[in-house]
């Protein structure tokens, strides 16, 4: 497997460009916030003082977890299925918001347990039916967490636009993403298990318990993608590839909650100047996504308390990108309306 | 004046009926946070368990300030009006964002120092060239406030749609917002002045002094209408009288920032129900505001550093109040999806 180079975003003339641009708008200095510094990063993204938001796709990645078996989610398995077929007949959140704000998605099996057979809407990239049980060996082969990132790359060579937004629906994967972030972050792992959808306080400790035995079992696992072949899942590695493959492309990448952000912490550690391609949605009300993002300090645009994954925390974000470029490419400066600058 | 009545939206039946469509739909409970609440809030307000946002509105209302002649502002006044000529040119944030997101925009000259004429897309609801500057004597007569306020609500009044979102523009204004948080809450005056549009230390200083001794003069001034006609603007008495109608016809109230939320105060005080009605766009990085939202027990929607005003929050708001009501209106339930809900 080839990892696609990914080079930073630095460019201090354009920068000066950008900057003076923002300034010379008719509003007070820095009173755009955010917005100021999302025009400007994505200015750099684009390599242009007139960034533009072209055609953003979500691309929502599922897959199955064997680590299931020990009974480390609030729900049955056969909801990630059911949940993918919600996802084709448009009833699911991320269907909701990604309609509302103009935005395509592609539903992808990485490695789903059932069997759809060929359908309308559906991406199938199914590596296998599932990962293999972590607490017992690793989640996937080195082969088939490869496998999994290069169709990732190959999904994202065949986008249009330039915004990629990323979502997951997996039951069980925020145990492998609370696995992913203690061993790539340090972290004590008690920061990293959180409720996920819903577990009870024993129920979370039970989950800690199980990923406590299985660090124990897979010692010494340390490097990035032995990690994630170990403890993530086959739309995380599908989503690291991805992710690898748009930030190469010189695409922006909206990274939305815990298991995306997990995905970003194995591409970071693999390319590190990926951040700068980087607009993180919001924060999760999963316990560890707020430690994760400062870890790669990171500010996220929206806390709205989510914890529901799918990419919805990106599609929400979406207007605040198109309000960043708009009010750079739209709005007048101070000598064109005439406005008087400061009085001193 | 006659005070519009406003009733509290509290309806334990129908909310039984939100939570029990918000439980229904397919995510884990809770997980869309924020939107949750919001679009319990908007069901309320509207008496609906289907609600919906419809043709939105936001009321740019402007006027200038006699206590500019204090020195309290970083730009000079004739910025008030040239700002509503870029309003009217389309070229201001709030035009940028209230295209992009589909929401009309009123531009209102409620007493700004300027001879507009008769102009196309101004709406002319001049009280006076600018209020009386109030280090020295009442910023407003009674009779001007009222008049201010009967405007305001006579403008809601006229107005389609069931959102209502408030902005203002006027050098100086601050100042006055400053002087009524501190009657209106108690906070203490350092507490409530901030920069402006971008104040030094110094001059930050300066405003405070002005207002202390502004508040020496007019000691015994405690009613609220009386503190808004002392202390306020012909904007700000305008907001409060519109976002009376607004709440007393069960139009949802957006907030915008500091100005405008100092109009709220005052509304605040003569109905208490009017926070029923309101949602908070966002919370500005002018010093004060945060201190006001918590006075009112208010939870913003957005925290993206902004202190431009024009009801530039309200407009970035907008998107996550349609995500609210489109999500309880368009997602699937688990009967309906055929998704298992928790595994007990």
């Amino acid at each position: 497997m080839r990892i696609p180079a990914v080079v930073s975003t630095r460019n201090e003339a354009l920068a000066a460009e950008l900057d003076n641009a923002i300034s010379d708008k008719t509003k007070p200095a820095g009173s755009l916030g955010r917005l100021e510094t999302l025009a400007r990063q994505i200015g750099l993204i684009q390599s242009t003082s007139s960034p533009a938001i072209d055609r953003p796709s979500i691309l929502v990645f599922a897959a199955d977890h064997g680590v299931v078996a020990e009974g480390v989610s609030a729900y049955p398995q056969e909801v990630t299925w059911q949940m993918v077929e919600n996802f084709l007949a448009g009833g699911a959140a991320i269907n909701v918001f990604a309609r509302q704000n103009d935005c395509a998605i592609q539903v992808v099996d990485a490695g789903v347990n059932h069997d759809f057979g060929q359908r309308a809407g559906l991406v199938d990239r199914k590596v296998g039916p599932g990962t293999r049980n972590f607490a017992e060996q690793a989640a996937m082969t080195p082969e088939q967490c490869s496998l999994a990132m290069e169709r990732g790359m190959a999904l994202v060579c065949e986008l249009p636009g330039n915004v990629v937004g990323f979502g997951e629906m997996g039951i069980g994967n925020t145990t492998s993403a609370a696995a992913l972030m203690h061993k790539l972050t340090g972290a004590p792992l008690a920061d990293c298990v959180g409720a996920g959808t819903g577990l009870s306080p024993a129920g979370v400790e039970r989950k800690k318990s199980v990923i406590e035995a299985a660090l124990r079992r897979h010692a010494g696992v340390d490097e990035p993608l032995a990690v994630l072949a170990t403890f993530g899942g086959f739309e995380i590695a599908m989503m690291t590839g991805a992710m690898l493959q748009a930030a190469h492309m010189r695409k922006l990448l909206l990274i939305d909650g815990f298991i995306v952000t997990s995905a970003l912490l194995v591409a970071a550690r693999l390319h590190s100047a990926i951040l700068d391609y980087c607009v993180f949605a919001h924060c999760s009300d999963e316990q560890g996504h707020r430690l994760m993002l400062e870890h790669l300090h990171a500010r996220p645009l929206l806390q709205l308390g989510l914890r529901l994954g799918e990419g919805t925390g990106s599609a929400l974000a979406l207007p605040l990108l198109r309000a960043a470029v708009n009010f750079l490419g739209e709005m007048a400066t101070f000598s064109s309306a005439e406005v008087a600058t400061r009085a001193g």
